[in-house]
């Protein structure tokens, strides 16, 4: 099959690399072409000077982009996507994006005969390395079947959530419980710190009872104590993400008080720490808050 | 070592059991005498008609009762534990309880001679039969070691936390980080529902990503998606204890925004579902504010 | 000069009885054809049988309806506003409406020559009786200075707020203000009667202190105190403001947890109250989750 | 009457002019003895150099603090009240302080035949020099009564709110809506400059509107759009008194989500700006969180 991959970034560039010849005919495009070109020296893939180049003549198009805002654009571009895929052909959307904007998109692209399926992935730059990542699709059921063996070079569970947009939703919910995750128990620690408790000794007992979490078990233990914090996954993007899953539940009509409060502690945090930050550094927030460091 | 135990509830009855003879000279109390009688009639051990009878001629007397408003009631009385107690003798209050009632109680009781701890559980029914609890323990390092072999009967992990109030304020920790899961976890899976998800696939997808929890990896699939809802523990107790977090954080001066709304969540949950509730029956209230079933 | 005027709800049909003959040439429509024919028969005017009819060779439309999803309904519709309105006229929408569906119906006009305005309103069905309403005014110049004498007619105070979008952002603004001291005077008033102190005293006391409010000085004395909640404006429109006021916070990044909160707190007051309680009543929520009335 | 008045603060000492001879026998007393000093030199009152000095011989003494903490610590010192207090003699509390503390207090007082009031004043430093201070009284009707002839040399509304603590409470209700009102019309003004709006005239429809406040009269107008930010009321006394509304909130099963969040706001505020920055300075941050200014 002829793929062309759009947005080489930290999870896009090792997925492409699960697609590379000899496994299929891939065309890669990049915002900096240097990245597109060097990806392409590597790989025996064809670097494209414009989306539209990378997308003529491909079966599939994948996009992994940093948000729906830059899929839009790059679909509606002059020398975008849409000028050159062609009818038949169906574009893969892999961005943590917004389920309103992919639903719009899907109905352009259906104008022109072309498929459309949000397909956000998660398992970080690990997964993504090791082509085991969870891939959360969202469209019909052809359009399903036919693109699974090209997502299985790089899931390892591939599943259809619902329709167009239902993807991202999910994708979205997942961040905003990991966003809840991370601060609350920031703020458990401090109090826990606060009235005599070390930090390791509480994150063992939680670990160990029931307000354990893949935040207590593994970020925390890894990141914060450690005081490492590695930049693997940036605030930005949670805030991003929260957002989305804040808004569809604002649309949806669904009560969430919870996510709305945490959607506006990441964007507070997102500020406060600029655009670098890692996402769990947003603890440092919630540290700083308290005048009191979780060490 | 003579032992008495107060409060024979869910979780302490099968606690009791692991203190009786021939293991230890046990007397047990509670409020209702016959639950004592019972017990004392499988047992072996010797049921008291006062909290002062049990408490007499007791190296270690034992407290697991609903809040610390009862401990301090049973102690205080006029035929309760300071008039049994001996100086020497040592109060073990497993109580999920309050870390600032703890100190007073403390400094009472040290006026007497007699020592304390706080020494909260986790692990629920199955772990207080199996004798798998985690102990979480507020006091100074002599009383640790000395009340440590009586504790081991029935505990697993058995940890000095800090000083007395410690091991109150983790497992009041534990229990907000219990109450925030279980609540956003039902927001979220609510905005999926919406958005065309099944609540069983979305449960499946966050279990294999970075928002999976304990809550969502055991209590959901359980409990929420089969509408079983067992009555377990108590979402009256759940409140309370995230009650005790928020008012520690208060106190400490812990910023702590998303504990201060879940704590008014439970309340509003607790006082529409009524005392018998389960603490998981929460997410009816979410479900009910949305319109919208997880199922 | 020929004005059509749609929506003749509470608030719609004082406003329109301000511009009805001799004053102008007046053209109204209604949902329920009943109303427009027992208006026209009332005041001179002349009933419409659909918008698109209303609309034809009218100068000024103006519309008056629930929300913004009402406004593009009616607009788009096969026999709807842009099928009658000329290439010149101008809509001028009093609807409390949302800012991005406000600049996406002016583009949608702007190709048609056809001028948009956003002019939402304050002072309720006694200033619309009156006409001592306030105008929010959202648009350019040019379109402000050619309405004016139309909202003379109705209007008090009538400003020109910003571009298109303005006039029904800074509605949204103040409606979350009212929502947010609603909500917050109904939690200080029961803890001050739990307190022991009785809401009439708590009222006058605050009243002639800091925390005052338009809330505390009328609605509550009037509406609360006396238990009347007369129904004079729908908590299910004050939902729908105050959720337009937070996501347009969320849009324009923001920060405003109080909004996003209290929004949440509306949508589960009116989910619980119904379609036809009163702004006011969702006190009565916040009675219910504290088991107190404040009398 | 003679009187003793301890704390001689920006409220304190206009409040204690009022009583200064040849109104009544006046001692006073201030941590920082030249305060004292120089309020002595000025009125003809006497300066004691020990609150037990003031209080001896005094029917009357008023405490006007920052906090119930300091009044315990007062009351309680060797050199304290308590010594100096005769039987039959009455503490009135003006400071705005918390209600379990007063409770406590007066217990310990009624053991000496002391009695006791809580009173807290609003109207600030303008009213305390005019003598038109609102007064919250919480205590029986006897000491309202042969207190209030002391009360009305700087009171203009004296009102017996209820039993010890009511004045505290409702003093602490008033500031959380003040807190309250502050931050959410920051929230509010911030969103409509971002939609195009300018913040005066937001804040004169408004005023003209259902969402005006006190705040939004008053202190916007005159200290942020000016960016005056006077330095009048202290944010850490704001931060505390809400801080005491959300306390007695949750002790009393008040469900108060915008009170308990406001609370974490200002306690952030109070981190943020420092001891010396003003209440309304909170604005500021509400400003950074979202990079605009409301100007």
């Amino acid at each position: 099959m002829r793929i062309a991959f759009l947005g080489l970034g930290s999870i896009g560039a090792p997925m492409a690399r699960h697609l590379a010849p000899p496994r299929h005919a891939l065309t890669v495009w990049n915002r900096t072409r240097a990245t597109a070109d060097a990806f392409a020296g590597d790989t025996g893939a064809t670097a494209a000077a414009t989306a539209a180049e990378a997308a003529r003549g491909a079966d599939v198009v994948i996009t992994c982009l940093p948000s729906s805002r830059e899929v839009e654009a790059v679909a509606d571009a002059t020398d975008g996507l849409v000028a050159g895929m062609a009818s038949g052909s169906v574009l893969v959307d892999c961005t943590s994006g917004d389920p309103a904007a992919s639903r719009r998109l899907a109905a352009r692209l259906a104008g022109a005969g072309i498929g459309f399926m949000d397909a956000p992935v998660s398992g970080g730059v690990a997964g993504a390395v090791r082509g085991t990542l969870t891939v959360m699709c969202g469209g019909d059921d052809a359009t399903f079947r036919r693109v699974h063996p090209v997502l299985d070079a790089f899931g390892e569970k591939i599943v259809l959530c619902g329709p167009v947009g239902a993807g991202h939703a999910l994708k979205a919910a997942n961040q905003a419980l990991l966003a809840v995750h991370i601060w609350s128990l920031a703020e458990a620690l401090l109090m826990a710190t606060r009235a005599g408790v070390s930090p390791a000794l509480a994150l063992e007992v939680i670990n160990a009872s029931s307000g354990r979490s893949n935040a207590s078990m593994n970020l925390f233990p890894e990141r914060v104590l450690t005081r490492a914090f590695p930049r693997t996954f940036k605030l930005a993007l949670l805030d991003k993400d929260i957002g989305i899953a804040a808004s569809v539940a604002r649309e949806q009509r669904v009560s969430a008080p919870l996510m709305q409060l945490t959607a506006e502690l990441m964007k507070v945090s997102h500020q406060a720490l600029g655009e670098d930050a890692d996402h769990v550094e947003a603890v440092k927030v919630v540290e700083q808050w308290s005048s009191q460091e979780i060490a």
